[in-house]
């Protein structure tokens, strides 16, 4: 079998198609791009059984993914993150079966890394030199990463108000990185006008459109971890959206080859009500979301005042029969401290969110005892210093407890 | 098989013996007591092979580790972190195979986790209910983590001075924190008189007999991942030196049980030039070292004056015909942000110890270029925000690149 089973790439409004071994941004409509795959020959060659003896890392999924000479894999060890038993939670909210999907236990610490580990390889098997980019902290720091590793130059604009540690993962790794007093939109104003003016790719949320395929295995990993059962339920906290849209990829894949059933888990997506474009859509029942004014949340990571896969991510709830909500800073922050207190596990806020609403969901009725529950904890709390309040008692040194 | 072939305790100084199911310490003569097993047993049942299908984490060494049955085991999913391989680095270097063992990638973001989970774990066996250590910071954390999953209450001590992100991930995890205006051995001395006071269990290092056995864990997985093949130097940034005598007993057990051959890596231990009171003995030929009297550097997790292990270090470095080497800090944190900006790899000052230990033993020929090298990096460059100077140009919205 060859490396990878990359068939072309497909618009996912137009459908419109594009040979994949060209450098591509967006669709000529605008709209993002999809990669797509030959399915009917994984179905009849590839098993579950030859993933047996391969490496714990995302890349052991290399048939379904973009990249297509191995060589040039871009890697630091990304992948195959630990789905993790939530029975004390579990307990809490009555639900038998409440796993989290930690993205802490992966390069810089968060799920960003997925997409620019193979975002950087396409890129890199594509021959880019310069990657330009706008972030709210983190997928900067994870392609700035990847990026030095590959030997591709990277130029980020990142809001002033971003926390300091992704800025610091940028300038220890080489990118070339510039703050704007502004949001993220502000920050994409200047790399859209800088990707004219010089040769730099444009690596911005799906307007890159491998970054995808790596989220995607997200989902490839929690069914596996699975043994193949498909969830009943998955949280994720949206910024972009681009993780749901993976993992909601990776569901219609795997469908497709054979590997699992025809069901399909509803996807609850959850936003912060400082900036719930998504949410508000949802609940007037639009296709796709306005842009949201004055957004402001602790949770910078889903600080998206307009998604460019909004549409995409809004498909998904209505054809999952899934929903969306949004939770306050105040509700994100109490239950990330209860997580940690009870799990010993310390999730970013965003990650949070998800907690959060399974917690509204289960008391509403909309999740049941008996559902198969997986959040997407898309984050470690440890990046996020800024955000803890502390009070810890000082001894001396001939003090005693 | 039964789930754990563990055997017994021994002293590793007396060599006297203690049955394993009892809450433990040191052994009467005052030396740190090590895990035994039926490696005999191993050698006939036990194969390469039956690991295969299990889950990448450090309890698909099960059979090695201590814990007599599976449901006692706690885990946040650690283990099985990446070992890198470092072209650039080796390629400036001169060195063939170059590899990082990147404990970033684990619950936590260091390798203290590995121990945590294995003491903790075997604290759940024996019944423990309150764990008492003092900490420089992520062990605290690690163990604070693993503890509060555990359902066991942790009292922790940890000097002024530490870093800001483990302590706030032991305030998050809910441990009982006090900080104290000295050293580590400052908090030891308050947690020793606490141990007597209250029925705490010492978890201090090297009086806790298990953490090692996790430790141990990373030198079984750099040998599964060098497909059973033993590198020719491993270089290790020692504090306490846990990890350094759990790698070394890996290898010892291996070879007992037949899966590796009878060689041995020379094994470089590296510590700042601000606390390096193994260095010291080590260049006088000694088998203990002196305390370290006003220790100070940035690399606090190796701010350890005087190690209960030393003579178990100096045994190590004597029978493996290693050496020993001190870092200054201004070195270490030069070839930290040189890494990250050749690979990617953004690794923690300890760590990086050992990639300016590596230049300089390379540079004199102590390393040869044909020798594979694995340096340990303990622990992910994010957790130390307070040590990086950046300087990051600011932009206006209406600014252009």
């Amino acid at each position: 079998m060859v490396y990878s089973e990359v068939s072309h790439l497909e618009c996912s409004k137009c459908k419109a198609k594009y040979e994949h071994n060209q450098v591509l941004n967006l669709c000529k409509c605008g709209k993002p791009l999809f990669v797509k795959y030959y399915l009917d020959n994984l179905a009849n060659e590839w098993n579950k059984d030859s993933l047996k003896n391969r490496e714990p890392s995302l890349w052991r999924y290399h048939e379904l993914l973009p990249i297509v000479h191995k060589e040039n894999v871009v890697s630091l060890g990304e992948g195959m993150t630990p789905l993790l038993r939530m029975d004390q939670m579990g307990s809490e909210l009555h639900i038998n079966d409440f796993y989290l999907k930690d993205e802490s236990i992966i390069p810089s610490g968060t799920f960003k890394s997925r997409g620019a580990a193979v975002g950087v390889s396409k890129a890199k098997e594509l021959g880019i030199q310069t990657i330009a980019m706008p972030t709210n902290g983190n997928a900067g720091a994870s392609w700035a990463a990847y990026a030095t590793r590959a030997g591709i130059k990277t130029k980020i604009v990142m809001p002033e108000s971003a926390p300091t540690i992704p800025r610091n993962e940028c300038f220890m790794t080489d990118a070339d990185l510039y703050l704007v007093d502004g949001l993220i939109s502000d920050a994409g104003q200047i790399i859209g006008k800088a990707v004219q003016k010089y040769d730099w790719f444009d690596a911005s949320t799906l307007k890159e459109p491998y970054r995808i395929e790596g989220k995607k295995t997200m989902g490839l990993e929690v069914l596996e971890q699975l043994n193949w059962e498909i969830p009943d339920v998955i949280l994720y906290p949206a910024g972009g959206g681009v993780g749901v849209i993976g993992i909601y990829k990776a569901i219609l894949e795997l469908q497709e080859i054979g590997w699992i059933t025809e069901k399909l888990p509803r996807f609850v997506v959850v936003q912060s009500d400082g900036c719930a474009p998504i949410v508000r859509a949802w609940e007037e029942n639009k296709r796709e979301s306005d842009f949201w004014e004055d957004a402001e949340t602790v949770a910078f990571g889903i600080t998206v005042p307009k998604a460019l896969g909004d549409f995409l991510v809004l498909d998904i709830l209505y054809n999952t029969d899934g929903c969306a909500m949004a939770i306050s800073d105040d509700d994100m922050l109490k239950e990330q401290k209860h997580l940690a207190a009870m799990e010993g596990i310390y999730i970013c806020p965003e990650g949070a969110t998800t907690i959060a609403a399974t917690r509204k969901l289960r008391e509403n009725g909309w999740i049941k005892q008996n559902d198969k529950v997986v959040a997407i904890n898309t984050g470690s709390g440890i990046k996020y210093p800024e955000i803890v309040e502390s009070k810890i008692p000082m001894l001396q040194k001939d003090e005693e407890l």
